[in-house]
């Protein structure tokens, strides 16, 4: 029985991952669940898995929850504390970082420990803390598995292959739903637009991201970190039907690929069982109805975010800990209808051009490179 | 340094794997090389490769030959004697047998030998003999590789993975020249057309086949044995581009896939250096070109040869020796333009239909079926 800790069980990431636990319920236990706060949800999932103990992050409203917990006997602990409680819980052997932002580096620093496993979905881990996270993972002997698709599929067609015969890895992208709109229109793009991703059902922030493509781009960073690959062996696809998740190119010219439904209990599944599989009906790739799989270089003037995420990669240390700073505050004003779609790269380019960065930094001063990108933000917007 | 046999080394294979072999020399030797009839050829793949022996299948114009590979210090062994010789050698690591025909059979078998490795890119030895071979291979403790881009595709995306999580193998077929042609027009069809094959350079006999689409029926009864899978589990979907050359789906819903340009010396060199890969600078994939890759389902009334074949996998025993069989004469006289091109299922239909088959045989029952099955379409023709 392999026991679980869920870090942001009650978001999109953290609801599929309950439902493969509930499917595996012959392998996998929850150990430990933890929440932002939607407190009704978690105590629903505590009912249903009995956790040790749930974390959780706000305090507000809390005390009313507090006897329910205890009436199911699942210990409650609160704050940021509660949360990297959790994550370094001992008595678990996967941790799922499922949290959104920034926040999620502390606590995969905190998962990392002697023959854990950190299921990682938190792409900010290794945006910020790529580099950091994963020399902790091989010091200590932990070993950090990707959840996102694209990442999934780079993983799944390593095994087996010698990882200094690649060539290159080739991220998919679906291009979001404004592949095919004028970026003189991106001014007008509206925030419901902006959340009507084509394929993928995901939390409105990586929605948003999938629709300027910065969420591609953070995932090339994320691709350098955990394959231990120069940022030039990176390149990304269009690829519209989000059919096939990536590919990788071997010396030899070989080329694999991982494909599937866009559903993100494949991936999830897949980080927990790693090297094995186990069986799921998960809905399936219909060879029979399968038509056309197309492809397309992305446009990085029209994406700039992209463009922007392979800058900041090049410039290393603390750069995509503002990049990623910048958007996320960015998308947060966006959703808010505070600035128009189109101001998110700018606001992103803006902050990566002013602030003074560092070509290497500790965790506490990316996290001070987070929160002075953020400040940017806020001070180029109230002026 | 690996010793190599290569049997056929004056056809398409053998000469494309002998390519390979040039440009991976620190690695690989050649031990020995076997041909037909093209000694103009043979003699120069032996000057340059320094065989310790060659072997000449057609006794015919030999004699004029042996002074010349006398010079070069080369013994020239003749008749089918001295191809089982040279399949049998011990002083050999790797047999590629690069044959055409039934009478690729017993030099793989003659071939296996413990810790030997058999690249396979003769399919009728699968096809007639793939549970004799299969089985002797596992006893003895040989190899067995596949050299067809579609097998080596299918074990690219095996390796690492747990055989017994295989939901389906999926092979490509580029659907032929004819995928678009109207059945009724079959009876037109010339023996340049049927040659004129969109994206593989290959020998005649196989380009016929894959305009048949018997090609794909041999290569499905091929993979059942390759990867002991049953029948049922090994689907063909159209992909005219041939890019992807087969997929597998895995039992929890995820789908791996090998792809590159159709290029032989790719699957060649990877069933030479399996499980390892060797960089080479064979013609890439481009990802910034890539544009439609297409699919459809195999339409199996107009291309009844691929029915057929998983008819004879289903029958099992000696049936697919009678269908490879009654298909190789038949397709032997549709380029001696002797039949039209509409005849070739027809008498495959037929010899399955009229000679009774066994369920069990042993390889000298097999080739007599195979006899029997030539003889069958001669007398039909004859009619």
């Amino acid at each position: 029985m392999k026991r679980l800790s869920i870090l942001g069980s009650t978001g999109s990431i953290g609801k599929n991952a309950l439902d493969v636990v509930a499917r595996l319920s012959d392998t996998f236990t929850v150990q430990y669940l933890s929440a932002g706060q939607n407190l009704e949800l978690l105590y629903e999932q505590a009912r249903r898995f009995h956790p040790r103990a749930v974390a959780i992050l706000s305090e507000k409203d809390v005390s009313a929850f507090l006897p329910k917990f205890r009436e199911l006997g699942v210990e409650v602990w609160v704050g940021l504390e509660g949360l990297l409680a959790v994550s370094s819980a001992r008595d678990v052997d996967i941790v799922l970082n499922a949290l959104v932002g920034a926040a999620g580096l502390k606590p995969t620093l905190q998962a990392l420990q002697p023959g854990k496993r950190i299921a990682l979905a938190n792409k900010e881990s290794l945006v910020i803390g790529g580099e950091l996270v994963m020399e902790k993972a091989r010091e200590v002997g932990a070993e950090v598995v990707p959840v996102d698709s694209e990442h999934s599929a780079i993983l799944q067609c390593l095994v087996g292959e010698n990882p200094a015969t690649i060539r290159q890895l080739v991220l998919t992208a679906s291009g979001g739903p404004f592949r095919e709109l004028d970026v003189e229109h991106f001014a007008q793009v509206t925030v419901e637009q902006a959340l009507d991703h084509p394929n993928w059902d995901m939390g409105p922030k990586i929605t948003v991201d999938s629709a300027t493509l910065m969420n591609k781009g953070l995932e090339v960073i994320e691709a350098r970190w955990l394959f231990d690959i120069e940022p030039a062996r990176i390149a990304v696809v269009i690829h519209p039907q989000s059919v096939v998740h990536s590919f990788v190119e071997f010396e030899d010219g070989s080329v694999k690929a991982q494909l599937g439904m866009p559903d993100m209990r494949v991936p999830i599944q897949y980080a927990l069982t790693f090297p094995e599989r186990c069986p799921a009906d998960f809905p399936r790739l219909d060879f029979s109805t399968l038509r056309a799989l197309t492809f397309e270089p992305p446009d990085l003037e029209k994406f700039a975010c992209l463009r922007l995420s392979f800058q900041a990669l090049e410039s290393g240390g603390s750069a995509p800990a503002i990049l990623n700073a910048a958007n996320e505050e960015a998308v947060r004003l966006f959703l808010e209808r505070k600035i128009g779609f189109e101001k998110i790269p700018q606001l992103v380019e803006e902050a990566l051009a002013r602030i003074e960065h560092n070509s290497f930094a500790s965790a506490e001063e990316l996290l001070e490179y987070d929160r002075e990108a953020r400040e940017f933000v806020h001070n180029r917007l109230s002026l």
